[in-house]
């Protein structure tokens, strides 16, 4: 298959490019790729087409998107911390710029788009194992957004013929995730282990996450190239919810250097339990079983501990 | 209390206006008041204070908000159809503007917002009587974008103290609707037959619709202000189903004047099925009961024929 993998030189991006790629898919990746270079995927140079180009600019998707047959959709100009304080960006940059994207692949007769939504946010609060029949409640206008674009696809669906697949995705984590953003908070945390400072750990026992590895997260995507004509929306997480105190704990078992933890409150953008009940994602891949979370952890801090560079 | 009503010249806001007069609050309304008129509200003069302005104009905004206890937006730039061919009218136009609203009547310490949704689009597509709980599917920019506005309601909730009711009304109808606009069936049908020309049915037996007369809803619409610091969803509907079918039975029996019909398949931005559930509203409206559908359709046929001016 020909499939564009727009924002596919980023952290979930370009491990699906790596695993569409070992597919034998043929593959375009559209990034921005600053001063000429991946930051992610020197390694594919050769092996996929590089596109340079922006999201906002139709011109550049409109290039990007010509004669594909798929989709994959990994841009976001925003996390939920810097869209909290703005919401006016959320709608024109992300929103905007994401129709734009739907709108154009629809005039060029792409076969399927595939959405990177976020299982963190668009549930909003609930307790329990989530899955995709729950009401949307997104508080923060990250979420809000998310929950718009996949709105969005509906349209397109019934406009025209795009079908789409959705994946609301947990905490992806693991090599290659940036280490000083806002989000993420294993790659922040080993961050500041490696730079020798206190670690900061948002809420205690009462803030759980669904932490799914990225290599993970990049097989099961493939998925929709398999059943191309297929379109639905599927949670990718592993449903086990580890609190911000037992990710301390498993830390300090798995990291073998000294560390100094700084206790704060959950911050108003954070949710406080999201756990993922990805049975029907898990369903349609048979044999496919979700990576041991210590394992996968000592894994990328080997990686960081190769690759880190300082800030 | 102060209550400004964004839009309050309008159809529905016009009537929400004369009911709260009757009930003695402080009205004040925002419109565009075009030539200096205003089209529904010139029996209020006097009555009321109002101030003309853009609802995109953020100083006209925040000349309309200050000091008012209360906002009720009634404002929408667009309609399922003229949105279906236009997404980003939508995103640019409603979105982008309400939620302007929203950050400006949080600074301004409004204590509640008064949101005006969408029975008939914000579901999307489903069958039987739809509660409050039902996840919402909508296809059409129109139902994406009271979707999203609801959920920055959600947003302005948890970071201000913002409180929302949110209204998801079913059919209006009644007098002063506007009679040449793509939207409000029963007003369309009703001019076409004062200009003698055929009245054209989009869909049949398969197209049902909750018709829900406006004085109701303006009287329903009142408890926000009884019980200023609770926040809600509430459907506004019947419960009955009218096919267009139906419809058409029942306008030969109201309507004392020959007509004649085209039958046309449903459009594609027409929901099949909206019959909506209101308890969770009604519950809290002791002693309410809904109009009798054949009365009230008689009075506003009664309404037009004195009204009505060609186009």
């Amino acid at each position: 298959m020909r499939i564009v993998v727009m924002g596919g030189d980023g952290f979930l991006g370009s491990h699906f490019v790596d695993e569409a790629v070992k597919a034998g898919h043929a593959i375009t990746v559209f990034d921005r790729f600053s001063g000429g270079h991946a930051r992610n995927l020197e390694h594919q140079r050769g092996c996929v087409r590089f596109i340079a180009g922006e999201f906002a600019n139709r011109d550049d998707v409109l290039q990007a998107l010509r004669g594909q047959e798929i989709v994959y959709h990994f841009v976001s100009a925003t996390n939920p911390a810097t869209s909290w304080n703005n919401p006016f960006l959320e709608i024109e940059e992300n929103l905007r710029h994401s129709v734009q994207l739907f709108e154009l692949a629809s005039k060029e007769n792409v076969r399927k788009l595939v959405f990177m939504s976020s299982g963190g946010t668009v549930y909003g609060r609930q307790s329990g194992l989530i899955d995709e029949t729950v009401l949307p409640r997104p508080f923060s206008p990250y979420g809000i957004g998310k929950c718009a674009i996949e709105h969005f696809l509906n349209y397109y669906h019934d406009h025209g013929y795009l079908t789409a697949d959705i994946y609301r995705i947990g905490n992806a984590y693991g090599s290659r995730q940036p280490m000083h953003a806002p989000q993420g908070v294993i790659a922040n945390w080993m961050a500041r282990i490696l730079d020798a400072e206190e670690i900061v750990a948002y809420g205690g026992a009462d803030t759980v996450r669904d932490y799914v590895y990225v290599g993970d997260v990049a097989r099961l995507l493939l998925q929709s190239v398999a059943q191309v004509s297929d379109a639905g929306i599927y949670n990718v997480g592993t449903g086990r919810g580890i609190s911000i105190t037992e990710l301390l704990d498993i830390f300090g078992r798995v990291i073998d250097r000294p560390f100094r933890v700084r206790m704060e409150p959950r911050r108003d953008f954070d949710n406080p339990y999201v756990v993922l009940d990805s049975r029907r994602l898990i369903a349609r891949c048979p044999g496919f079983q979700f990576s041991d979370f210590e394992e996968k952890l000592g894994e990328t801090w080997e990686y960081v501990n190769l690759h880190y560079r300082k800030r």
